[in-house]
């Protein structure tokens, strides 16, 4: 999408070689890039959430790995890369997807065409999740067109967290259907969950959405069940960071709260997502483990000074202890359906089973 | 309750004659005192949130009435001073309760006699507050209790905003039941909500159970949901800004996603009230108009830098408006019970019908 009228990616191969991404631990105050150049690059980009958003992990670890290779393509360094990548965050299941994936791929071939076949498999991947996020956004279009036809009027969207291009390599996730929506004329506005504790919906949704020129408004993540309760929101997108094959979604800490008051008020709520963020192998979500992060994402805000300055300040006592669980599950129960690249199904394992057939099989 | 082993109130009259308050705009991170001298002193204060809390409200409004007749004990005066102070925060229930109160007592006695009725008025309201709530606590004690000997083992109560001490004279309502029950030796620990936009969780329910010792963890208000999916949470007790004749309960925006969580994974949910909250006028809480604040308390995060200076930082991009509504309702049907100073009751018109027998027929 574009920022300031110019077309971006949130990754690309530069022709020196070197992997390109926009440094969004930065956003929305700065807009620099960062070039990855080896596998701890990669990591310590994963890490720190210099990328971040389940489809961009995956990629970005793809990328890594290829890196990787071309320090040392042997088969030991192909397996202390790929776990040196899977343990930088580990609930996303789209980085095991990627990494199982660009494994299958360069094991086949001999360490000399490693590195060339990994940055070919890595650009495939990066590729298809661009198409991906593409389809994804044309499915869920039509939800909103069908709003709007009802509605008569301004479609209001909820969002929390950050589903948008910036999670992906374009388009998005939650993000797609809207951007669709308001480039093909409908009038769509967006409530911005800010996302505490690391503001990605004030941060990074904020930024995208004002960007493309998508009309916006941040609320705190408080706000979201007193204007269902209102009338003033007509439906709720969110991505997934997993989803189970029985159609319970692992996102970002707070889409629980947000996906019971949706039911409370018939408002629809959805979730977008590709094919690999779904884990066929788990049913139950309550199986999921959730990572748990750094306390100062709690105890400490970061903003930009009135002088211009990025700061962080401290919000709670220095004696108190916080906790920060970065996910949370909404059961399947409460999801209005799941919007995919193939289309649009229950929350249930026969609409996932009617969409994916063939990964059903390979069960 | 004590800071640092001494006993405070928020609010008391000087031997000068002043109203003296705990600055609480500037907690956790600086214990000051503010002085009140005149009815504008006062009116700041309360619009500015250097007091805040619904009961808190009303007690330094009723002091802000005294200092105003000391400047002029008129009817004209008494009259603009009433408005004057029932504009700086239209949601609270308790400002207009106090102010009545204290227009009663005051417009029976020659002017001058008004100004030493008022402060003994005034006074008699601040020690009422701090009685009802030593009766909230001790009824609420008795549910933490029987909770401690069913889980035998430590009680995890779940609170949101503060609705301590300080934002009372002094005991506070929903934190009143825990303090008794910590003092009690029950073993509790508070879930504190940081409670954005303006993080009086974090800054002020964390600041004061830390002075009293009480064990406690400071979470997102996004983190609630999924800690009660888990089975970390016993109860939720929260306040109330208002409270209607058949029990739903307005308090600060977020308390509804809250109670939503409770209900659907069991956990009981009480809101800790005095009468003065109780609005009997009221049936339906949807009615209620809700306070729209300032969006700058939504962009920007205010608190202490590594230097040790109070610094307010922005954490979204300019371009993006931001929309701040201070309260939600949750309707009855969620609340398990309603925790007052004369007992604890069900959340509905009979329920609170039979604790206020006197009320229900001067309506």
């Amino acid at each position: 999408m574009k920022i300031s009228g110019t077309p971006y990616r949130t990754i690309w191969p530069t022709a020196a070689g070197v992997i390109r991404v926009i440094d969004q631990s930065r956003l929305p105050f700065e807009f620099t890039t960062l070039d990855l150049k080896t596998l701890d690059d990669a990591a310590h980009a994963i890490r720190t959430m210099v990328v971040r958003g389940a489809p961009l992990i995956g990629v970005t670890a793809a990328y890594g790995l290829a890196l990787a290779l071309r320090e040392d393509a042997s088969d030991r360094h192909l397996d202390e890369a790929t776990q040196a990548l899977q343990a930088t965050r580990p609930t996303a299941v789209n980085l095991a997807w990627a990494l199982a994936r660009m494994r299958s791929t360069v094991a086949e071939v001999a360490p000399s065409e490693r590195v060339d076949a990994a940055f070919r498999e890595a650009g495939l991947i990066c590729d298809a999740d661009v198409e991906q996020c593409r389809s994804i956004g044309i499915n869920g279009l039509e939800i909103i067109r069908r709003l709007a036809e009802t509605a008569g009027g301004r479609v209001n969207i909820l969002t929390h967290c950050n589903a948008g291009w910036l999670a992906c390599v374009d388009w998005g996730t939650a993000l797609a259907p809207i951007y669709m929506a308001h480039d093909a004329g409908i009038p769509v506005h967006v409530w911005v969950d800010e996302t505490r504790p690391r503001n990605q919906g004030a941060a990074l949704t904020a930024f995208e959405l004002g960007g493309h020129g998508v009309p916006h408004t941040v609320i705190a993540d408080n706000l979201g069940g007193h204007l269902m309760q209102r009338g003033e929101v007509d439906m709720v997108i969110v991505g997934s960071d997993r989803t189970t094959a029985s159609g319970d979604v692992c996102n970002k800490v707070g889409t629980y709260l947000k996906a019971l008051a949706a039911r409370d008020n018939d408002v629809p709520f959805y979730a977008a997502l590709p094919i690999s963020t779904i884990d066929w192998a788990l049913d139950d979500g309550r199986a999921i483990v959730i990572e748990e992060r750094s306390p100062l994402e709690v105890t400490h805000v970061a903003g930009r000074t009135s002088s211009g300055v990025i700061e962080t300040v401290r919000v709670v006592p220095e004696a108190s202890p916080a906790l920060n669980l970065a996910f949370d599950v909404t059961p399947a129960r409460l999801v209005t359906g799941l919007i995919t690249e193939r289309g649009v199904c229950p929350a249930t394992r026969d609409g996932l089973r009617g969409l994916y057939p063939d990964w059903q099989k390979a069960k």
